[in-house]
């Protein structure tokens, strides 16, 4: 991994170059923002010619080490304004580090209309103009592709969201299945598509085992690493079975289960719409309850999700979706919510900003609470084809609630809540104000330690700590992102003392070099702070570090609790 | 002037209280922003209960001072996230100021669905239930007023767009002749709709006559302030002819007449949508081309604009808003502008934010270029409805660009960018970028110096001094701003030396105060900063004091010029 890839969509070209001294030490998320810091202006517009997209497999990449197969995306996004790193499973992560490539980064845009279509290889990158597969949504993009190129190439690509430059737009990556797993939030999708790119093939060919200096060692690490996997009782059992829709009766049962647009922590329907509802339908349809994101994965939490039938319906189902459909919009019918699951990947659109903000719309009146069968239509006929209507819904939760003079708008940096709600569960609320991405509960995921017991016990309902734990998981998370290793390991690694030393350890018998537990934290604080300097610079200053209003005015049941945190004691979230 | 009246709209009832000591010197908008600084928490939901709308008569509101007649409002925008202070004229004003009233705070906001007329008078406030008026537009709401409470009573009212919560809803203001006068800019309408107000009637019974502490002198100080406005080729001559059309030529001239969505500065037709064009039919029609928007106005800059039957079309009808649809979104035909005009009074929307968002939506290709009939059926079809559509426009200039992705979208604070542009004259630049307005050219109209050569000539191509001016505009303005005066008595203050004096001895006679033009310059300062701290406080922080950045990267033909001030320049704006 000693290239970067400098792909100019302005004039067609691309630069191979060696990797500059101080990105060596860099993968991934700690990659793609350090890139998007130095390159991009911080209040350019996101969708014009000097935003750039930066694809960065993390540091174990490529390698045999468990649950390394993800890779980063970063930008300026055009939803938050602020700088933007998704991770995403599939196979052009191992395909991209195996060819020696630490970073692909793209640039400029094409004056005209042309859409183009890239493959990336060994030696350089073709450009082609690519009209069979525009307006198509992603799983055609993927067939056409593998039927172009061959089953083996790695594929990134748009759905029509994308192409329209919606807000709610993804990037889509092929899985191992030939199915999509997405950089998810944050409107990536419109900046690919800015830059006029359908898709990037990634071309297998002379993809080489990646050097490791200590194997011996490597190897013993990641046995020990992946037998915590293992024997952790989150990552070993409850995401292998239930996937991560477990949640949905856990995070119910705490009282933080956001139902009908945030107006109430409890969902009366939960049972119809859980994890264990889930995992008794997938078998008896012959699906699949356990199933790999992307090579290498030993935790498992996809499935593939059947309809009555035994046909194919869905996979990758999160419980962040399912919720956003089933509480938060009410859709009490599993099957729909699968269904609409599934046409998401195909369109490309975040699969938690979408349907929260179906949820706002339904508030506005714009739909009835929980009609799965029209909101599919308005997939079809409006996002899918650009509508003026479609465009209004694109635009996201935040741009649908103020066409519509709402109050209730579960928003951070214009960024859609996702599936816990901050009153009742108070650290994650901690997370969405401070993250540099948004709203997002992967950023720092509280839920482990306020509602799972992993990593110790903080009360939910308490402020007490959460501001610590927040930034430790934030930090910790930045750090975890830039591996390439799936965020889940955060599991084991908060509650097994074996689980972290041994990651350390294959970084160091990779490379040959000498970090300690301490290195990695010093990274994760390094990668929050670029992020937050340019978010700063882009004008997502301290005040915008906040959730909105309405979690302060109206209580949630059933714990009646409003967000009642100390602006000062938020604020604090920064000195380290 | 010695009463604050205080409406809460949550429990519908009215505290009458004295005039606070550190408020008695303030009027218009130096009382207007003081008092949303002090009591609106800066990160509120700008439509939620903690946001408050209020209404101020200037210092000189309700005496003989010529042009006296208008009164500001202020709020936290629903549209800019910042403070907002707008200026009206109508007869509201007058009727207020002789009421005693010094400012009507509304706050809070009801919990039910039932909107509300308030009838104010000397002793009170009234709260009726409101149903007849709802959904009408301004002018039927003007004549059900009147038929219900009589003629001379003021009315201070929403359009349908007002009643939506859009964002280019404006406040509207009976004038003199039972037209529309607006508090136009940053969807204050949507605040009024918030709180489920209809409409404000203003009761004249027990107007009484100011006292004037020294009334030899403030008389002799008008006669001398009268005849300035009279001599000043601008507000004597041009304005009173031509009305603020007059300058479709001069801008046009000058190349910085933003012509279809901003990708020129001089417009083809600029002939056809001339204020000599416009003078010439108004005469041959049988209208007014001058005519006072309040009462004692010297200048007469409004007029009335009637049809080919001599049948009244618009009146107000501003440059501002002539260039946004007859050069920014190319309609040529100058009747269908006045119709249009009128339209946009009778919904209560913002004709600038607007007709600018029409451009946007031209560029994004929601209707062609110049269609002024489609446009017409738009807004009685889908803004005054409120359909999905409507509501996408109703958001405003900025919603729309993003709707579609555009990158030329001429907003500043989310606020549209008004008829002149910046790359061909600088100094109005500055405003836009520095105001804590959002994109106003009331702000500092740096338009005076860099073209009308009032105050002195400032070249409009180059940087130099530009700062300084808009500084120097800006802080005048405020002032202006305070005193209830027309903005336009700028054009003589800035040239004829007798004029500013008679204004401090206007203000001296009325109160028995000793004020000297220092002091009335440390007021506007002081006004500027309490909004700058309360933007900043609200989160829009010093990276949103710039222009979009494609005024950076796309030259603007005749002149061939980008907008490229250097930023630290820019910042040194608030170096005062």
């Amino acid at each position: 991994m000693n290239k970067i890839f400098r792909i100019n969509m302005t004039d067609l070209t691309v630069k191979i170059e060696p990797v500059p001294e101080a990105w060596a030490g860099l993968g991934g998320r700690a990659l793609t923002s350090t890139i998007i810091a130095a390159e991009v202006p911080p209040t350019c517009h996101a969708l014009g010619p000097n935003n750039k997209l930066v694809f960065a497999p993390g540091l174990l990449s490529g390698t045999a080490a468990s649950n390394a197969g993800r890779f980063s995306c970063g930008s300026k996004s055009p939803l938050t304004g602020g700088i933007k790193e998704c991770s995403a499973g599939g196979t052009s992560s191992r395909i991209i580090a195996r060819l020696g490539i630490k970073a692909i980064i793209v640039e400029g845009q094409p004056a005209g209309d042309t859409w183009y279509s890239l493959i990336v290889g060994k030696d350089g990158v073709e450009f082609h103009a690519e009209t069979e597969t525009l307006g198509m949504g992603t799983f055609e993009v993927v067939e056409k592709v593998t039927a172009r190129l061959g089953e083996d190439f790695g594929v990134i690509t748009l759905g029509q969201a994308g192409e329209h430059l919606m807000a709610i737009s993804n990037i889509s990556v092929k899985d191992p299945e030939g199915k999509i797993r997405s950089f998810g939030r944050g409107g990536l999708g419109a900046v690919m598509g800015s830059k006029k790119i359908k898709f990037i093939a990634v071309n297998p060919e002379g993809v080489a085992n990646l050097p490791i200096v200590d194997n011996a060692k490597f190897k013993e690490a990641n046995r020990t690493f992946t037998k915590t996997l293992q024997e952790h009782p989150v990552s070993g059992q409850g995401l292998k079975k239930y996937g991560t829709a477990v949640l949905v009766n856990i995070i119910n049962e705490a009282g933080g289960l956001p139902t009908r647009n945030f107006t109430a922590g409890q969902c009366e329907h939960h049972d119809q719409i859980s994890g264990e509802e889930m995992y008794d339908r997938i078998v008896a349809r012959g699906g699949e309850p356990s199933h790999p994101c992307s090579p290498g994965c030993q935790i498992q939490c996809s499935q593939v999700y059947n309809d009555k039938d035994g046909k194919y319906l869905t996979s990758g189902f999160e419980y962040e979706t399912l919720w956003a459909l089933g509480a938060d919009g009410m859709i009490t019918d599993l099957d729909v919510c699968a269904e609409i699951d599934n046409v998401f990947d195909d369109l490309g659109v975040d699969s938690i900003e979408t349907p929260v903000m179906f949820a706002v719309a339904m508030e506005a009146g714009l739909l009835p609470w929980g009609d799965g069968k029209r909101m599919l239509e308005i997939l079809h006929e409006d996002i899918a084809k650009g509508t003026p209507f479609g465009r209004m819904l694109g635009a996201g939760t935040a741009a649908v609630g103020r066409a519509y003079g709402l109050t209730r708008i579960p928003v951070v940096k214009n960024q859609a809540i996702p599936a816990y709600d901050p009153r009742a569960i108070k650290g994650i609320g901690v997370t969405y104000a401070t993250t540099t991405m948004g709203a997002d509960h992967t950023a720092g995921y509280a839920i482990a330690t306020n509602i799972l017991a992993v990593g110790g016990k903080v009360d939910p309902l308490s402020n007490d700590g959460q501001v610590e734990l927040s930034r430790n998981l934030q930090i910790a998370t930045a750090a975890v992102d830039s591996t390439g290793l799936c965020l889940f390991i955060a599991f084991p690694a908060l509650d097994i003392p074996t689980c972290l030393p041994a990651v350390v350890d294959m970084l160091n018998a990779r490379y040959g070099i000498s970090l300690t537990l301490d290195d990695v934290v010093a990274l994760g604080k390094h990668v929050l702070k670029v992020e937050h300097e340019f978010n700063l610079a882009a004008g997502l200053g301290p005040e915008t570090d906040r959730l909105p209003e309405f979690f302060e005015l109206e209580p949630l049941t059933p714990h009646n609790v409003t967000w009642d945190m100390n602006p000062k004691e938020l604020a604090s979230f920064w000195s380290f």
